[in-house]
């Protein structure tokens, strides 16, 4: 059996009767029941997938995946190619705002070269050796024009994304952040998610980094001839992944397959993280009680990813960067959920009268 | 001139040229223009009321005010009047939630009794001596009866708390929550927002630590009867704070002016503190910008309190316990965009290519 299929077949349910049980803690606690609301909610998902009713602090980490993408050819981005590299680059250096907020975090940012397109780094850097280089290749091709990739890479990519998670997982992560970073991206998401929910291109494609109306109405019309170029079968979500998506983004979902099969839970960042969460959900249905969702993000597309996946989001800042930046201000929110469950007195503890209520 | 009335008058208007500074500061950095959304606006907005374009990150005190109220009396809390007293050991103990999530957040917990009735701690105790004692009185007079507190004794909690702000702000603190705890404050709160909006008692009363259905009629009628009781002008809100607010709301409206008055920029957590905030911008409306809503409160009034003060609270995730909880996570979304401000490359230092979008 491939590696994708065992992953699909070794995901567990989350384990309701510790979710129960860690509520029960909870309500022993020094404050009306129920009263932290969403973050009490948090703790006992988060109980639920780990099997442990009083689970450690989470071990956190944010996988930020790269790939470059052959629709940028058609000008669908405000920004270079080359600025995936560049930026990649800038992940491993610690100057990117994911850097910044994994650190606020005390989460570790793991960066993954799953496929940029001219990247040549000088490996003298000891920052750049941190890279982990796994590309399929450099950049998809055009979308707009045929495939993205072969359905044996998206396969490939898939894997990899799984054997990273399962690495991470061997190291102890128990809480893992889905970042991404790579020109053109949000067009590839924006087909994804069309072409997976029958969405029409305009409900679902955004100004992504900041194209102006001129440059919204092009990648609508790409987006538009994508779908029709590559006529996809939302039934067969590998061949959707190969024809529209890109590398990133398949790493992306078989990271969250993997976390899951190894019963991490995982935060999923915004829109184009939010496509690899809704493409692992169509490949595994069984994954879906293992995500969390970070934010609400500024793309339209992201409304209707959260719709399919029935999450809703714990912030709505109107973020619109990826990366995993959002995730990892939502790991802050499960980690202080967590501390709740170690660190509160109940009333028994503290001598303080309970009402019940 | 009264300390009050001098601290009304020396709060100053946050610096828009600093922020404005500050915003290009952010656009030089390795992110797509205001991607980081509202974490933007929170740099931006701690700069301009610190005056510092490029501010130190915060420095975080959150001030839980404790204090006690007569209306208990009437039965309007699923708890006892006893426990009040209980939480603040426990939040000098360090058990309490806000205990916990004010570590999380990396901020000091200012524990004031305002005056809670009975409270005799045992002195020995250490932590006891940690909190700070400044009782107006044990408790105020039942409103559903007549006035709460005299105007002097709304004047000397609001004075009251004017002195710990201040004395923070001498201690470098920058970044100030509001937090509070008193058995039956939810319905001061609720009389507080009707009286001071003309919103109706049943719009803005809710089931605070959790009274049942036949609670929360009573609860209302309580609030309705205090209205009639005392016959409120709105444009009069001192003497709306005396004959329907509590010591700690007073308190902590005092903190608000006084932190304002120093340059603090001011986290408010929920409904009650939401209502010292509205009490506070009604004795001096230059406070407003000062002020950052934490979260939306499950409880009913607290919508009408953001609306009033023109707020867009940062969190919605059903929090109702109070105790400045919702300001610690909020806290720790300023610290992350003050964050941002330091440790973020430029495109210039990334040698990224920059769009300008």
């Amino acid at each position: 059996m491939s590696l994708l299929d065992e992953t699909r077949r070794r995901i567990p349910s989350p384990d309701a009767a510790v979710g129960a049980a860690t509520q029960r803690l909870l309500d022993a606690k020094t404050k009306p029941r129920r009263s932290l609301g969403r973050l009490e909610d948090l703790a006992c998902r988060f109980a639920a997938i780990t099997g442990v009713e009083r689970p450690p602090p989470p071990v956190k980490a944010i996988v930020v995946m790269a790939g470059d993408h052959g629709v940028a050819a058609e000008g669908v981005s405000a920004y270079p190619q080359a600025v995936t590299g560049q930026m990649l680059l800038n992940f491993a250096r610690g100057g990117a705002a994911i850097n910044v907020l994994a650190r606020h975090a005390d989460a570790r940012v793991v960066v993954v070269d799953m496929g940029v397109a001219g990247f040549a780094p000088d490996p003298a850097e000891a920052a750049v050796r941190e890279i982990v280089r796994r590309p399929v290749r450099a950049g998809t091709d055009n979308f707009a024009r045929g495939a993205a990739m072969s359905r044996e890479e998206a396969i490939h990519a898939l894997e990899t994304g799984i054997a990273v998670a399962d690495e991470l997982a061997d190291r102890g992560v128990t809480l893992l952040g889905i970042g991404e970073m790579g020109i053109a991206n949000t067009t590839a998401a924006s087909a994804l998610v069309a072409a997976l929910t029958g969405a029409r291109p305009e409900d679902v494609t955004g100004r992504g980094t900041g194209v102006d109306d001129p440059g919204l109405a092009h990648k609508i019309a790409v987006v538009r001839k994508a779908l029709e170029v590559n006529r996809c079968d939302p039934g067969d979500p590998l061949a959707v992944l190969a024809r529209l998506g890109g590398f990133e983004i398949a790493g992306l979902a078989g990271a969250i397959l993997g976390g899951a099969a190894r019963r991490v839970a995982v935060v999923v960042d915004g829109f184009i993280s939010g496509a690899a969460a809704l493409v692992a959900s169509r490949l595994e249905p069984s994954v879906l009680p293992f995500l969390i969702a970070a934010h609400r993000s500024s793309e339209p597309g992201h409304g209707r990813i959260l719709t399919e996946l029935g999450l809703e989001p714990l912030l709505d800042l109107g973020l619109r960067l990826g990366e995993g930046t959002g995730a990892a201000l939502a790991m802050s929110l499960v980690d202080a959920a967590v501390r709740v469950l170690h660190e509160m007195a109940t009333f028994a503890d503290a001598g303080v009268a309970d009402s019940g209520a």
